[in-house]
């Protein structure tokens, strides 16, 4: 796991300004902010609480995120002339021009943030952040706060509810990125999953910036993009053994082939040529890291004795191959069929790197279906999960909302207020300036 | 609605780069990228085909959204000399350093896109972009050209389906940013709705950005702040007619709120003094934009009265009233009471303003609600969306697809696809570099 560099996290913190900027709010954020102002009420102290009233998926907790991206928000929190102009064009003309000064000297030193810390199981109608400080502030603070909350807690839920199904052993990878709400709601779904409870995943800047492990080989483009073995290119490989001579890797790998569908009862005639090209070819680049896609054609006919071939091939030389990704059909009937295979190769040829290849499973999977795996025998070390687990398809949103709860109004509330909060032993405090 | 400015548009460019970095992309992008430049098969001429499978929504058709980004990316596609380094650190160490230089001056000046234009209605299985270029480039490209249309064009579809149901003539007003999957979620929503068929969102930043009219203004949190009439302040207004002598506003409305009271034969006692005070406070801030939320307590025993009270106090020192906005309940039967009551001032107090006063809609708004909102009686001029417009909860990804069309090796289907191309009449080609 590479960890997340300074820069990275320099990134983060620029980023924010960005992703979120003061405007990335609702107009009536403004324009009650000005009524507050206009009556004299902005400085008013005010307290709102951050909490949502069931929890998603029909479930019984969720787990708090977005508080780090939060705090970056708050602190960053300040208008440019270029914002406080755009408002004067937006806002009624009968606006008070000396509103849009007091705009732009705002920030969120008065601002006290009281949170449960990033991770937290929490349960619906507890409140997840208190925010507290002058009225017109963080009034504003509103729909930034829950937009960054409000994904960030249901994409990790939903994580963690991936997690319990899978049970405790089973890797799991989030491979989300391209079905995605955005770029941003990849990027954010691939922090907070890891969070929630996933190993690997396989978007490359969540490993920049997070310092999340990151997982993938090939895809099929990459099987189907070779048609004959003349493509490949090198053709040979040294051994780990130090031998100076390179092997012919083509010859040494079809001689294997010829051994497996012997072994197997294999038909050497529906073997597709252009997947061993493809196979032989990222062996070659990667003979420490090979882990096929072995279903773009037939995984019994053709994918799984090419991979038999180009592994044994490479066992050969003292290499040690990874294992296959199964992308379709019924991955726990395959899995099972693939590990039958792998214990007759390590048996028949004597190849100990057989029995532990991995097999990683990546087929539309739920969170329903991965508990029907679990349930059902199959062979699958590593599942990954894309649509289902980033967009939460079974429920897309977190109804967070931020609640006004003390003004200075009802200081009456305040004692009960404090001792309501006394009971959330795993608090953060933190004052923003 | 305010244009977007040069300064936004520059902001658009620029934050591409933050948004779609080239390295939020799936790692097997580079391992595949790795393998091709290994077998020498990296400048070969490749071409992608972007394009989805089934119509989302169990719907006929499709809009095709994200063109803009994704040319904006390809513009900005390179690697920093730190994005390089940090894939030194997750590619396999057998990795050729030669590779990162290669990296290091890559750019998309050899890639050609040809596209149908934003916008467009499209139909499954139809290529929506066809990206051309070296075979390792068009590769990397896969992850970050998928994240940018899918859901681009999914909301935009969404919306163009809400705006079907609501039929052409009503107002619709999106206002899902706190909903959204993420801020970047957000913002694309705001964005991709307009061009969908919304008319109005209430993110500031899409305004900033995008030039897309932004409204809102006030929350139930602005009502609920209000206890007493003590905290309105100032507590005058100017008439329109340049009357130099400021009116006491709160006893010109209390003499309102008695004749209406009386018109409609309601309980002065029911009424609610706070939000009579967050009525008259926004009025004297905005009164020219007066258009409350009125159900924060009753609509009929309190928020209607209160309304009408401040509404006829405005009208008779020469402002225009608003409107109003209703959150909840039966929108539709609310609407009927409320324009009947505008129609019983207008009518008894001979003040033409209340014929033309606006009633917003926002009350978790579904397609299917929409739909059937649309077939019943009502009186609502504006209808607001947000969770199910922005999270398109009914189906919350488009599964588009990058498919390998054409390879060197397969020069012979050339002809076939370019013949299947020219069917597509509308179609903007940029060469890239």
């Amino acid at each position: 796991m590479a960890a997340s560099s300074g820069s990275a996290r320099g990134a983060v913190e620029r980023s924010i300004r960005e992703r979120v900027p003061p405007l990335l709010t609702d107009l009536y954020q403004f324009t009650m902010a000005y009524a507050y102002w206009r009556a004299g009420r902005h400085q008013e102290p005010a307290v709102f609480e951050l909490f949502f009233r069931d929890n998603p998926f029909g479930g019984g907790f969720s787990l708090f995120a977005g508080l780090h991206d939060c705090l970056l928000f708050l602190r960053s929190f300040r208008f440019t002339d270029e914002d406080v102009e755009f408002l004067r064009s937006v806002l009624p003309p009968a606006t008070d021009p000396t509103f849009f000064q007091f705009l732009r000297g705002l920030d969120c030193s008065g601002v006290t943030v009281r949170s449960v810390p990033e991770g937290t199981v929490v349960f619906a109608r507890v409140p997840l952040m208190e925010v507290a400080g002058p009225l017109a502030v963080v009034q504003l603070l509103e729909t930034s706060l829950l937009c960054l909350v409000n994904y960030a807690s249901l994409v990790c839920s939903n994580a963690a509810r991936f997690r319990l199904a899978a049970g405790p052993r089973r890797k799991l990878l989030e491979m989300g990125l391209r079905r995605a709400q955005g770029p941003d709601g990849g990027l954010t779904a691939s922090r907070y999953t890891h969070i929630g409870g996933f190993d690997l995943t396989s978007n490359v800047q969540a490993g920049f910036l997070f310092g999340i492990p990151v997982a993938g080989t090939m895809a099929h483009s990459y099987v189907t993009s070779f048609t004959s073995l003349q493509e490949v290119w090198p053709q040979t490989l040294l051994a780990v053994n130090g031998d100076p001579d390179p092997v012919d890797f083509i010859s040494l790998t079809k001689g294997w082939l010829s051994r497996v569908c012997e072994l197997l009862g294999a038909e050497p005639g529906k073997i597709r040529e252009g997947e061993l090209a493809a196979f032989l070819s990222y062996a070659i680049a990667y003979p420490q890291n090979f882990l096929p896609v072995i279903d773009s054609y037939s995984v019994g006919c053709s994918g799984l004795l090419n991979f038999c071939a180009v592994a044994l091939a490479l066992c050969e030389l003292g290499y040690r191959p990874v294992g296959v990704r199964l992308d379709s059909g019924d991955l726990c009937r395959q899995s099972l069929d693939v590990r039958r295979v792998f214990g007759l190769c390590s048996e028949h040829f004597s190849i100990s790197a057989f029995d532990s290849l991995i097999i990683v499973g990546t087929n539309n999977i739920s969170e329903q279906s991965m508990a029907e795996l679990n349930k059902k025998e199959n062979e699958i070390n590593v599942v990954g999960v894309g649509t289902h687990l980033v967009t939460c398809t079974k429920q897309p949103s977190l109804g967070c909302v931020y609640k006004m709860m003390i003004l200075s109004c009802w200081l009456h509330q305040a004692r009960t207020f404090s001792m309501y909060w006394e009971r959330f032993a795993a608090e953060c405090e933190v004052q923003l300036g």
